[in-house]
């Protein structure tokens, strides 16, 4: 069997750590199988690193940060290397661009191209455990050094799994799988023993942190089931695979919170096509993620825009619309980075009528403003004032009966 | 006119000091000269990631340091081009391999095989400066990360400028230059204007920290002047370079103390042809830099041969002795790491005899046993007890008139 393990900063934080991932490492080996490991940069290195840099320049070119951050990773897969050798394995360390890992030149948030597997699978047959960096790979155009941006590390795992054909992908974290919504919010949240991709792909966009929703849409088309699971127990985590009921159980699977949200209004922008086309073109040029997009009901010929993006664009999102203002005729425009998003997952809503209703209703109840909402066939989610937040998750669990 | 310049760790050891450097390179550039900055790793990094092994492991492969350790140097070259571009300079980073610097497979001691330029010229075509990472190279057959071992920074710095034909080569570090002594042991040294190669490399190769060995020989090899100097000041440093008057001015050039020696000795080794061949191959076969070599007159047929090396090889070169001893026809070993070697250096005791005798008298004046001895043309160096070490180079300043 070919087995692709990846583990988060938190599960090689210290070398205490870092020797326990080696132990499990070691155990799928004892079993006869062949074993890639993916790994981030050791808890708080990222952060560290970050803070330098606030100490030289508060606008760092992408593709210096990229050749600072990757090394995080680099020393993780060194240090776990050496770690497995002292259990007496053979093992080899590759870094991204090593592994074969090649991406495109967007740095700080790079996409995998391809993944050339040959260097691994000659690592394979000389009989060696690899571990592999996670979250990097190389611009073959320009020999540079990229990063996948965030939740990278799992991207990393998924796309080797993949292109290895590989038998089992686990994704360790340092909680014990997928919850019904987050346990440290609302106690009673359960765990939830398998989802399929397209629930925890709305989750993972959501900001439920357990798997990043790149990570997840490349296991959905790849058709690679995940097992999400704690690195700190041999608990049977959540497996995250293809919808098999089409009657689900659960009319309502999970509740998702994301704080790391800002909104940007545009006010009396001209009614006219390409309007839509030249904002989100301009934001998209900047390599800005859009997330929600409303455009409220047409008054005197002219449109309110609304959208979200995540709280570290929004400077960036600022520095476009500003230019925009006189192209797009628009009035002004207003944001925010003090909003949260609170969302509802699951593959039951699309046959219940009536949930939407239900979930208002709740908000409603605890006396919490919607300030956005958007729906996809699987998911509400409402932009609410971030101190609401707690209290909006809680009264959601509550209602769709979750504990 | 091309320019390289090498910083060492103390240089960079935080931002204020990357600052700092990235100001002088931006000097550089402004009355437009090409240049490229090779950086070691910052400060304390590198022993603060040696500490991470020792928690993980006592004996990690070689191939996996080198992995761990190449990312010291990636993080300076990342934060200092970030500096550099902060002032308004275009700038890019390189590490080792991106700079085109292939080296043998020797892990965590390779040698630099040679240079390709071609992407450092395109930089600098396209206007920037390069931030090359010291002390590391690719193998290319393997495409592993390779390190160049204590003093590599020195050793890129170098190679880099004799590749480049560079006009200038600037090694900066934390001392004003070359001293006739360390002034931390004898507060009369005194800086030296100019210094020889050859001076330079016994100097160098007796442990007085300032340049690494490989690098004044590669120098030497290339004639390619190095100026030494402070990155804390604009003083004028030390130049290094050919020789120019074959009658010097000082019969002693400077005086120098190595801590870091081991001395093994062998009892009553056989006799007869070979045996030095066996003994020294097989540590060299091991990667071990003997030193001092001393065999002593004949007793009976047999022998004692003495070594000297560095304390991080002992352990391996024990074993070595330890599994040669039967063949060798030995009747044991002995050996110590509380050892020093101090020497004196210069061009002018070729032509000037009892340098030697003048040095044993300054040695046994101040109470001193010698344990070995060991000459070149230019070089007379003596090893003693750890302890005696500072009253050795008093002792030896003050007779060769060096304040």
């Amino acid at each position: 069997m070919l087995v692709v393990q990846k583990y988060g900063g938190s599960s090689v934080a210290d070398p205490e750590r870092i020797r326990r991932v080696a132990g499990r490492v070691a155990a799928v080996r004892e079993e006869g199988h062949d074993i890639a490991v993916v790994v981030s940069a050791m808890g708080d290195t990222t952060d560290d690193l970050i803070s330098l840099v606030k100490e030289i320049t508060d606008s760092p070119s992408d593709r210096e940060m990229d050749m600072l951050l990757s090394t995080g990773e680099q020393v993780s897969i060194a240090l776990l290397a050496m770690a497995i050798r002292e259990r007496g394995f053979p093992v080899i360390s590759l870094t991204g661009p090593q592994a074969g890992i090649a991406t495109d030149g967007v740095h700080t948030k790079a996409r995998i191209l391809n993944i050339d597997t040959s260097r691994l699978r000659k690592e394979f047959s000389q009989g060696n455990i690899v571990v592999v960096a996670g979250f990097q790979g190389i611009d073959q155009e320009s020999s540079d050094i990229t990063t996948l941006g965030r939740g990278g590390s799992d991207t990393t795992a998924v796309a080797l799994a993949a292109a290895l054909q590989a038998d089992l992908c686990e994704i360790y974290t340092d909680v014990d799988g997928v919850y019904t919504t987050d346990p440290r919010i609302v106690p009673e949240a359960r765990k939830l023993n398998v989802i399929s991709y397209e629930e925890m792909l709305e989750l993972a966009n959501l900001g439920a942190a357990v798997l990043h929703p790149r990570a997840v849409e490349m296991a959905m088309n790849y058709k690679m089931p995940l097992h999400v699971r704690s690195s700190f127990n041999t608990n049977p985590g959540t497996l995250v695979k293809e919808e098999e009921n089409l009657e689900k159980e659960l009319l309502v699977t999970g509740v998702a919170c994301d704080h790391n949200v800002a909104k940007i209004g545009l006010f009396n922008v001209m009614d006219k096509p390409g309007i839509a086309f030249t904002i989100f073109k301009a934001l998209a040029d900047e390599k800005i993620n859009v997330d929600m997009i409303i455009q409220s009901a047409m008054r005197d010929e002219r449109n309110d825009i609304s959208f979200t993006c995540s709280e570290g664009d929004l400077k960036k999102a600022l520095a476009v619309v500003d230019g925009l203002q006189a192209d797009i005729g628009a009035d002004g425009y207003t944001y925010s980075d003090s909003v949260a998003k609170v969302s509802i997952v699951g593959a039951g809503m699309i046959s219940n009528p009536g949930v939407a209703a239900k979930m208002f209703e709740a908000l409603y109840g605890a006396g919490i403003n919607l300030e956005m909402i958007s729906t996809s066939e699987i998911r509400i989610s409402c932009v609410i004032r971030d101190e609401d937040a707690e209290k909006a998750v809680k009264a959601l669990h509550k209602i769709f009966d979750l504990a």
